[in-house]
């Protein structure tokens, strides 16, 4: 009976281990990129700005942009260092435009006409990441794209690389800094 | 003889020093704002990102715009602290706002008719300064429009506070903080 008892435990005791290790791999896995296994960084809201873009995606989405950087990418970006420098990230916040007729009120009397756009919800966050070894493949460049803090399919991952090859000449990173 | 010397060494000497300091005084008239005494804070572009926007000024300018904040507006952003505390200091950095054709051609292919907006050169930076005793008169803030590093006119001036008053229930602040 003893025995009995002790295998019972046993085995509910493995099957706990096993339980939690699959639960803890797959929390990990889904908050990993597809392909790269790119996480959002922690803090990267607080890195400094590269540059802003404006994207009228044609019937899908209309897009104001920025684009941060953390210090090692910031340093390249500054010092014009090409290709970027293992350790270096930069992310692509991008919001939904939205006119704001609070703020055309105000500057209608002085500039009548004008037209304000200001951000209204965030649609993705992007994140690129140098690591020369790791994804040696996609010429050292991990890719990421989240929404609501969960990565996109695979197969949005799919076509990050490619979509980045014609800025071959700038290491595959289409943000310039802005003066 | 030797008096006669020293008397025109000591007339020398204090007309340097008088030079020195109207050529030094007057360099630091032209480098601040109009009315507010503000000076290009340094190390701004370094500053961390509060919101973007764009802004179509009818008949003027297209401008893609960024917000930065030193530590002290970022802390109050983020918190929602209302007034700003003195120190906080708010930069505006204004671009024009271009098409991007190459980017155009890239982004042609997977999402047909899409326009992509690039920043094209600066057009000016502006500050608001917060020090509750001595801009005492405009709610707390300092202003400062700089173009090319250089301030713009008194009259310029005489219209940021006014054209801020619609925005007192956020502290004469119109940017709000991106998520």
């Amino acid at each position: 009976m003893k025995r009995i008892i002790f295998l019972l435990l046993g085995v509910a005791t493995l099957a706990g281990i096993f339980s939690y290790m699959a639960r803890a791999s797959g929390q990990s896995d889904e908050d990993a990129s597809p392909i790269y296994g790119v996480k959002i960084p922690a803090g990267y809201r607080d890195w400094k700005l590269i540059a802003v873009d404006h994207l009228l995606l044609a019937g899908k989405s209309d897009q104001l942009r920025a684009q941060l950087g953390n210090d090692i990418a910031i340093k390249a970006f500054k010092e014009g260092t090409l290709p970027f420098p293992d350790g270096a990230i930069i992310a692509a916040i991008h919001w939904t435009r939205v006119p704001s007729e609070a703020n055309n009120k105000v500057l209608d009397g002085p500039f009548p006409g004008t037209q304000s756009f200001l951000i209204g919800s965030r649609v993705n966050v992007q994140f690129m990441v140098k690591d020369s070894k790791k994804y040696a493949a996609t010429a050292g460049w991990g890719f990421a794209d989240f929404k609501d803090g969960k990565p996109g399919s695979e197969a949005l991952h799919q076509t990050c690389f490619p979509c980045h090859a014609p800025a071959k000449d700038h290491d595959y990173v289409f943000t310039h800094y802005a003066p």
